[in-house]
């Protein structure tokens, strides 16, 4: 007998018998989930879509690869709420009964090795037929022991910090979708943009040096969001939750430095998204140690009395519009 | 000006406070929403997937009653686990850009509904375009004083127990459908008919009246689902889990006495699905109690040793597998 190849062929319950290879034994058996969360612990719940051709396409992302980075914008949205560990995930699947079952296969084996290495079990889900493959994630984690990131939290006086280079995500998918014309790319940075792209990690590591760099006897109190929707985007989060404008400083734009010379590497910084850092305001005293503490993490700017704007320092002109992130409502 | 009317229009910013306002102040200004479950309340968790042209059609369904069904969908399945409270919930909302804003409120309105009968609020979410409607929801709850209830855990001599008639939300979408030929309907019945297909009601009633209900001393053991894909499949679910055989007494069907002289009353009653009443087996002191405890509850056969299938009582006769339940992968 020749192995079921599609969804409609294995039909639903093949499927999620499947499915549950993926979870702790049991775990699928029932119509929902336990959690024996018997501690004080803050939970912190997140959910995100990733929709084909909006969000993924296969041209350009392999099944394993979508799986990571589906459970990764997820985790980034916990460790962007200050959290340490994950609880886990549970996935709403929508596919074609035309799609093979491979490409299940390999969303799910992505999504596994994002938890494997992050901590956290697939918790449950659901599954069904539709026009346009899909992914539905809610993650769940545990607050660290400092306190929540809010993006409200900021203060005029802060520090606007961020905790890794910006772009080469954008610059991976430029390279996947064969964008012209590239400038020849340095030795390493093309392998860097497409691990970057296929493989973000979520910055669980900036919430431990966070927790480490405190200082002595302060209160907590630290803004913060994730660069998934584009650095500036994230400052303009951060500009609007603190009711202040925003100053970045041109010259301190977290590009990497092998993508200096590119004529695009200021806008992909700025809007490409997908990066996946976290964009902190800091007291000063507190960014100076945090510096220390997280190799790679650089002020780009900070916050100041005024509208809820970013503007550049040098010139003090508001940041053009169109870097300020995606919209997915285009009218596709 | 005229007010924008469709989610291209408004944007996906604007759409996302408009969907602020349906949760508690703040609720949707972060990453991610902090639980702060200082308790030792076992939480329960659970997803659903619902797809326009799969689970719902906007010829059948207002948006107003597909929101509270999508709660209330959610909300079953953590009564089927054995809760007795709501958390709440997270939405996942896809939609092609040209959907009016309307049908958004709509649906959120009643979501909101369902949430303000069982309590719970709306933790938070995302929204992205997409070729179909389609709403993934994720519901919390905490578990009750007894204990869960699993598939798996019914035993040969168990009742079978369910809280409920079922084929009127198959009759109510059969009205909707405006399907031929039906018979003349008893007075009443279309408008319950109605009720039952728009605005279903998870039974977190039977939850309480098997805690009060349990006998003095006896341990905690209560098999279980909802009949959200039929009372069949709901029947062949508790069979799978305790490796028995369920044997179901044809003359106890639970079809309401006004369908019974329907022709598809009892093809209905085991395969309409979307009843959302619970299926349960029980010990039989415990389920003479529970009979008592809720009223409209009733037996419907018993577990008993054998291979895990359903058969009939009388006739010794295995059941018609169209009857056990909805399969979402067609081809579609």
């Amino acid at each position: 007998m020749v192995e079921p190849a599609t969804l409609a062929q294995l039909g639903e319950a093949e499927l999620i018998r499947r499915l549950g290879a993926y979870a702790a034994p049991g775990q699928f058996n029932d119509d929902a989930a336990l959690l024996q969360e018997r501690s004080d612990r803050v939970l912190v719940l997140t959910t995100d879509v990733l929709v084909e051709g909006v969000h993924f396409s296969d041209a350009t992302v392999a099944a394993t690869d979508l799986g990571w980075r589906a459970a990764a914008a997820n985790l980034s949205d916990l460790a962007a709420m200050g959290c340490r560990s994950v609880v886990g995930l549970t996935v709403g699947l929508v596919a074609p009964g035309t799609t093979p079952w491979s490409w299940v296969e390999g969303v799910y084996g992505g999504l596994g090795e994002a938890l494997d290495r992050h901590g956290g079990q697939l918790l449950g889900g659901d599954c069904s037929g539709g026009s346009q493959r899909l992914l539905a994630i809610t993650a769940l984690g545990h607050l660290g022991s400092g306190g929540p990131i809010r993006r409200a939290d900021g203060r005029p006086g802060d520090q606007l910090v961020c905790t890794g280079c910006h772009g080469l995500s954008r610059l991976g998918l430029a390279l996947l979708l064969q964008e012209n014309p590239l400038p020849p790319l340095p030795e390493g940075l093309g392998a860097r943009a497409l691990q970057a792209h296929r493989r973000p990690v979520p910055r669980f590591d900036a919430v431990a040096a966070l927790e480490r760099s405190r200082p002595p006897h302060q209160p907590w109190r630290v803004a913060g969001t994730d660069s998934s929707d584009g650095l500036a985007a994230a400052v303009a989060l951060l500009a609007q939750g603190a009711s202040c404008t925003a100053l970045l400083e041109r010259d301190r734009l977290p590009v990497d430095p092998a993508m200096a010379e590119f004529p695009e590497a200021e806008e992909w910084c700025l809007g490409g998204g997908e990066d996946f850092e976290l964009v902190l305001a800091l007291a000063p005293n507190w960014c100076d140690a945090f510096l220390g503490a997280l190799p790679g993490s650089r002020t780009i700017g900070k916050l100041s009395e005024g509208p809820a704007e970013v503007r550049w320092a040098d010139t003090d002109s508001a940041l053009e519009l169109t870097c300020l992130g995606y919209r997915h409502f285009g009218s596709s």
